[in-house]
């Protein structure tokens, strides 16, 4: 077995935000599904853009979010993802380096351009999401080969559903968890949307009976997954596949199950609930993180519920603060 | 005399800003001048960018943010500067019209890339900015002869100092000021920087003399123009040669003169200081407002302190809220 190199590595959707205040009026009269990820086409996103308010740019990303969460907690990360030779792509290949994680698959030229998440946040910190993928989901084999032994040397590799919206990036997606495995790792996944999982609800199913050793989810995704309104069920359901369960609740905390073992923890509070733009993913970076370190699970799930009260504090998808101190301050110790 | 459109007509340089956190000692290290506008090559924004933190995207320039403001305080306000034709140059263009300002300046194709401002945010909420002009600086004569009957039909005219660095800018914005004097209209210049006044002092006199009848600064660039350390007599000097003089002294407020009549009028409070981008183009929007609205120079002053008070209490250099609120919560009617 190779040297560990890196706490986390993931693949994922390589995204700019584009993120504007909104009403819930706007968000009905332009048909966007409130607190949901909707894949929307070119001409979409530009008639879209043009009613929507002004707004600020940052990096984004579902996993891309997590891994700079990673690195913000201390931990060591790697990201393969897609964007275009362009400025939006070098925006996102710029912060994500910035924040430390490392970073290096090449640009694509001549295609499609970075892909855009329009995020609509509303006054309830709300975020409803209209992503035109471009340039991300052109994610090749050959770009998850090129970072095969950045794989195996992650404790854990970890795998956006999104990706599954794009039949060459779900190719990918399986490479990199074959990877893993043939190198002893462990492969994580989040299901990402409730819409990703209506779409893709068999396949989804698959990998995790498969491919995937911890499961990452939310209440509305996991009980959509196993079509069930019971949560605990569905979550009990999950557990049956993999090592690993940990779904969030929002406001609600988490709950999360390993050997047999389920455990609950509350959302941390927040003085001003801004955005909830990155929630989950942030929830993510300090969970895996806790458990690439061998954390106990509510550790685990205490580091991911700091992680996502920090970046729904402020506009925004990223930690605008180091995370690694956030966690000493609650006493856990990497 | 045609009839107004606009309240305030500005042209400027068209820039995308970047904010990023950084310490004190980064900019040391970077040789950055703290506080100032520093004007970057493409290679320096290159290698400057790769070495700051992950940031922020939001659009900028001096006076793009200021007819932002007018138009955030219920003003109708227009606006001439050069884009490129690239993404950055689309979101400076959606986010000044979703503001709603009126923007028609065609953007620039097969030339330079769209201006950034590269703005590292210390921890005391100065901001210190490099400058990569690009398209910016390309404004033609044109383009302000497109821009005649909004010109013509705007009550002031205002004119951002920093295009003095390109020459053929420079030639636009004296076109700018003729347009507007023999349509009887007003024209407002601001100094804009420290350093900019050092580049173009006997210039930017000449300007005032034979163009200018509002003036706005800062302390330190009004002393600059005039060369002394006397912050009443530079003041005063001024006044000789306009109608109106507005300079802003950060925390301790602003002083205005208007008729051989000097008023001074203190800071509004902010619950916390966050990035003081962009106070004095806000400063300038409530103040040209007030002066187009014939308010009293008290009056202006409070708009444009108001409007300050709003931009530095969060990242970025645009309101976030409805100004025109904040003026009638201050029981200014327009």
């Amino acid at each position: 077995m190779s040297s560990i190199k890196y706490d986390v590595i993931a693949v994922g959707n390589a995204i700019v935000d584009v993120l504007a205040p909104a009403t819930d009026a706007f968000l009905e009269e332009l048909n966007i599904p409130k607190n949901a990820m909707n894949l929307i086409d070119e001409d979409r996103a530009t008639s879209l853009y043009a009613a929507m308010a002004a707004g600020k740019e940052a990096s984004g990303g579902s996993a891309a979010n997590t891994v700079a969460g990673v690195a913000s907690l201390g931990g060591s990360a790697a990201y393969v993802g897609k964007v275009a030779d362009d400025q939006l792509g070098e925006i996102f290949t710029h912060d994500i380096r910035a924040i430390g994680v490392d970073f290096n698959t090449p640009p694509l030229k001549g295609g499609p351009a970075t892909a855009r998440c329009l995020i609509n946040v509303t006054p309830d910190a709300a975020r409803s999401m209209s992503t035109f993928l471009g340039a991300a989901g052109l994610v090749t084999a050959a770009d998850v080969e090129a970072g095969a032994d950045a794989i195996a040397a992650s404790r854990i590799v970890y795998l956006e559903g999104y990706l599954f919206d794009r039949d060459e990036a779900k190719t990918s997606f399986v490479r990199a968890a074959e990877l893993a495995a043939s190198a002893g790792r462990k492969t994580a996944l989040t299901l990402s949307d409730l819409f990703c999982v209506e779409r893709h609800r068999d396949a989804f199913k698959d990998l995790i009976a498969n491919h995937i050793d911890i499961l990452l989810a939310n209440d509305a995704e996991i009980k959509a997954l196993y079509q069930t309104e019971d949560f605990d069920a569905a979550v009990q359901m999950a557990a049956k596949h993999v090592e690993v369960v940990a779904v969030t609740r929002g406001a609600d905390g988490a709950v999360m199950v390993r050997d047999g073992n389920t455990v609950s923890i509350p959302a941390e509070p927040v003085d001003t609930l801004v955005d909830t733009t990155g929630a989950g993913d942030l929830f993510a970076a300090g969970f895996l993180l806790g458990i690439a370190r061998e954390q106990s699970l509510e550790n685990a799930g205490k580091m991911g519920a700091i992680s996502a009260a920090e970046v729904i504090s402020h506009y925004g998808a990223r930690p605008e603060s180091e995370l690694n101190a956030h966690i000493s301050d609650a006493g856990i110790a990497l």
